[in-house]
């Protein structure tokens, strides 16, 4: 019975609310957990970036509601999918592909049934109230996914950039900056230890230049830039107690190359 | 025993929590729902705006607590009040009656028993804590109406400024920036309707006019400015995928004329 | 089974719904109540000072979960504790010692019992979500403090800066500025009436001199500036309607300095 919310409604306006006031008619025992409704307005990829912080510590059951909607009101699709034991109801424009990294959920269904809906004539402009909140509300009461909807085709791939790697280095770039300012990579650990071998590594970085991958943020004294792996295990750049997009000049996008010193084994 | 929560007490201080754990004091099953606490300061417009968003669709016998309190600790009053299935709670300045659109509730009390506030003697600055949660909480968790306070006059009938219409056009104005910078206006589509009878319309609004109204964002290139009724049947002024606010220079009291092209029929 | 949540992970990200999903893992029918996410990153006397606002008004039994977290992945150990009915877990970095102003625990454990977390090999960069989350939520669900971890050495002892009083004045300065722009000083109200003994005072403050202490902000028209005793019964520098931190030229730690007008008693 838990859902959790993903949306880019901001948090002055009352759209959040209207959204779960229409589930709770549907279900007034839900549990509902908030994400992120702070994402930016219409990005996708930063919905798909904080949802996947949070899929993989949410019981076995879990839906998963994420509302970034450009194309609210036009051909896009609603959807609703199951991956594993996860389940995930929202608009069909990329944000479910992003998450679950180009794999292909093991069900999805095409939102085609009104009587799952707030209403069978929904706003032209509010989905996530009179579709996408009922539809999970519905899910997470026990109805099955395939009664939801009739059965859809593959989803689009869209894919993350992946990163470049050779015997001297890695290209990545920075996926995601976190409130803290942490400069979040597109570069995993296993990449990075499966080329580097054991050699030292550098890593240029907006206006700077770090060495080595530390365990915490601690293992530098406070200013001090570094490179570790965050809590995602994907390489993060930070500053000790400092906001490391503003204090090293980075933004989204930017590249992050590491280069690593001495001769291939 | 669901209780909706609407204030400008903000997200980085503990006043929400505060006067959430004197609810859970009352009733410790409450169902509590965040309407918006980022309601700008003392801004009893707005947080009647953002309510407005949600009372229609939150289950019949919803407690909706309002508490944008610029007066704590003076001379008004503090209220309860019923209207249809819906109930609210808050201080009587104004926002109640801007939220029943002038439309006088069906019962209304003056909160002087202190016997279901938090204590006989609250904060002269912190009535959301120490009055009108735990009053929320007592009549979510079944205390009646008419027990919580002695029977009240008249609500004060505050009321928006309503749009001026006529065979030419129609003036307005923006009621309430949300979010994405969608410029939401007084003009509801039952006015536009009846009076433009088929013919074409512009409007002006800030640095721009905008001709037709749409169905939806994306029945423009992004970046365009168009008019479109929003989630609640009212003209709303956007830009797909932008900031109409910022694009187009507007703020929340701007007015916004409607023109119809050609005869009146 | 009450928990609250005091953070500086923000709202834009998905840290505090990880966590927060860690600790459903442990107990689906916990009930979490949010103090604030939005503590300024690595602000430790901000995240006590919020938490202060909070903790008078929960019900007996509550936990109260703390992460500000500059130290993780370091040496800094983590700790549960009992302070009467009311529990307490997070890092030992002076956040607890600071909300119980120098008080010892009546009971304190440090988390050194793998078993109660999320995973024996935690996060080096995310002791919320592995950890701190996870322990609450066994305390929570009725695990006892004594078996979450081997007892505690007295925890340091981090105070709050106090307030200098005398028969001519009371120097103290601002503790904290809240989201009106209201000044919240360290001068509680018991100091500056035993030490006035009556007599008329005046308040420097930034760019202006208040005179006397009022009961409410409305005690003074819209717009001027006051001083009271607010919520918590401490000293407040604010301005009637208006934001007092920006038009008094207020931060935190700024000076604020009480004269007693005429001869000692």
């Amino acid at each position: 019975m838990l859902v959790t919310l993903t949306t880019d409604f901001g948090l002055r306006d009352g759209y959040v609310a209207a959204m779960k006031g229409a589930m709770l008619h549907v279900e007034p025992e839900l549990r509902l957990l908030d994400v992120s409704h702070a994402v930016a307005a219409q990005d996708v990829m930063e919905g798909a970036f904080v949802l996947r912080q949070v899929v993989p510590y949410t019981p076995p059951g879990t839906v998963h509601l994420a509302v970034v909607d450009p194309g609210v009101g036009s051909a896009r699709q609603g959807i609703a999918a199951r991956f594993g034991e996860q389940f995930f109801v929202g608009p069909d424009n990329g944000l479910l592909a992003l998450l679950l990294d180009g794999e292909a959920p093991d069900e999805t269904v095409v939102l085609d049934r009104p009587a799952f809906w707030r209403t069978p004539e929904p706003s032209a402009t509010f989905h996530g109230r009179d579709v996408f909140g009922p539809v999970a509300a519905h899910l997470a009461r026990g109805t099955r996914l395939g009664n939801l909807g009739s059965p859809a085709e593959p989803l689009g791939r869209l894919l993350w950039p992946l990163p470049r790697a050779d015997a001297q280095g890695i290209e990545g770039w920075v996926a995601h900056i976190d409130g803290y300012g942490n400069c979040i990579t597109n570069i995993p650990r296993r990449l990075v230890e499966r080329y580097r071998a054991g050699r030292p590594v550098k890593g240029f970085v907006g206006s700077t230049i770090v060495r080595d991958v530390q365990r915490t943020y601690s293992d530098v004294p406070p200013g001090e830039p570094l490179m570790l792996y965050g809590s995602e295990d994907v390489l993060e750049v930070s500053v000790n107690e400092g906001n490391a997009a503003c204090l090293l000049s980075v933004r989204r996008g930017n590249p992050v190359t590491l280069v690593f010193e001495g001769p291939a084994p």
